[in-house]
């Protein structure tokens, strides 16, 4: 890979209408020579750290990863493997389900605000608030005069986050409808898996064509300069977990989180360890 | 390592008055001969997994790592390394600092609850209810009665816990006063590690007799069968991450959690998925 290539750059969505089938879900933009697609673990966990200090000194920056796609995509492997090369201190996972009736009650976006990563953190975002124009768009759940109104929110919203120092990273795992299937057979195919297993995954993909146009009406109309979208091709589980991570990378590196300098009297400090017990 | 030697049954607090001075902070009982002191991360994984999936089914079982100790002691090393060996998805962090003054209106549990660990998942306290009867009573920081009736109050609250099916480890990263020293002074020795130098920390150092007071109490008063209390020699940093990561690798072994096994017509999803598109 080239000094200046960037995998941000390869993946990033290209503005304008978007149709998903357009993208290769087996693609492997910017794989690196090297056959265990590993990262410097201790380079990422200083660059985590590094980000976490900074907030100790005031500093306000932090990093908001919001994980989209079909069932079998990936969102727990690049959690566990990607997200997971960080320690657990600086990192908050959410998953959000089916939203539960205080939820509802609420503003699509109340329950997000709630779990939105403080200064300094690695926010996760396993699904996210783009659920309410996907799942909800699909199924009907709410009028379309509603969920119309969704785009625009959903823009403001991360110009919000934007504007109070979050990076955004949004990344949309792209699998394809025959690699869903060979995933879901094997699930069937060892009892360990089955708990993993849910029948409505069967029913869901029986959308799949109103779930591609749902994608990409999220692709072209939230895809702003402030907080921009990645598709991860992610027929390939190696790939894919080592692009998530390599996105992160890059966006750490391109923050480049110091550390904080307090002015400390190093020389009374050290006086005043002195005395043994 | 014998077959049959637990960690957990050698670094468990006894009965009885206890002095924390009796214990050797350099120790390192039941040492495994492997230089790396490294742990089989697709067991833990493993472990983990079915913690988690076993709550998709109903189980209410989870785990709540409790971490105590002086500054120093290592409580961030231990989660980053030792703790740090389960993917995000089943672990949550909470680090207990200085009260708000919202928290400070609440009883001393309150804000403890708040953070629970949910079933299947493995909560970790960095600092906890403890500090309610540690820098509480060594500054004075509410009156005698006040903290002498938490002791009892932690252990109904704790009782609650194992009743409702939390398995509470709780630790004492056990770190000498000169080891505390040196690691002090490292710390002004280097720039990057600055940020985390507090001049209070040292304050904090003066009272050290005060806290080995106040600790001893803890360990003789709240260290219930229900939810017993474990020192872990600290002086020597792999072999103190090795065995947190240990004490929670047996505790997760007699759990043996198992992943539901739901009723599913594997022969009739088969033939739902066998259309292609």
């Amino acid at each position: 890979m080239s000094k200046d290539a960037s995998l941000r750059d390869a993946l990033r969505v290209p503005h304008g209408p978007i149709s998903v089938s357009g993208f290769d879900s087996g693609a492997k933009p910017l794989e690196p020579k090297s056959k265990r697609l590993e990262h410097d673990l201790d380079q990422m966990a200083d660059l985590q750290e590094r980000l976490w200090a900074e907030s100790t000194g005031g500093g306000e920056r932090r990093v908001l990863l919001v994980l989209q796609g079909m069932d079998t995509a990936g969102k727990g492997g690049v959690v566990k493997h990607a997200v997971g090369v960080f320690g657990p201190i600086g990192v908050e996972y959410s998953a959000f389900k089916k939203p539960t009736e205080e939820e509802r009650a609420h503003d699509f976006l109340w329950r997000i605000r709630k779990r939105l990563p403080g200064p300094g953190m690695i926010g996760v975002f396993d699904r996210s608030h783009y659920e309410d124009v996907l799942v909800v768009r699909v199924h009907d759940l709410v009028p379309k005069a509603e969920w119309e109104t969704r785009y625009d929110a959903i823009n403001a919203f991360e110009q919000e986050l934007v504007d109070g120092g979050t990076t955004v990273v949004k990344v949309f795992l792209h699998v394809s409808y025959d690699v869903q299937r060979e995933r879901l057979l094997r699930r069937l195919a060892r009892p360990d898996k089955h708990w993993k297993f849910n029948p409505s995954d069967i029913d869901e993909r029986a959308h799949w064509d109103e779930y591609r146009a749902a994608y990409d009406a999220v692709l072209e109309r939230t895809n702003t300069d402030a907080a921009p979208w990645y598709v991860v091709p992610a027929d390939h589980k190696t790939y894919r977990n080592w692009a998530v991570a390599e996105l992160l990378r890059e966006t750490l590196v391109e923050l480049d989180p110091r550390y904080p300098q307090p002015d400390l009297d190093v020389a009374t400090l050290r006086e005043r360890l002195a005395p043994p017990h």
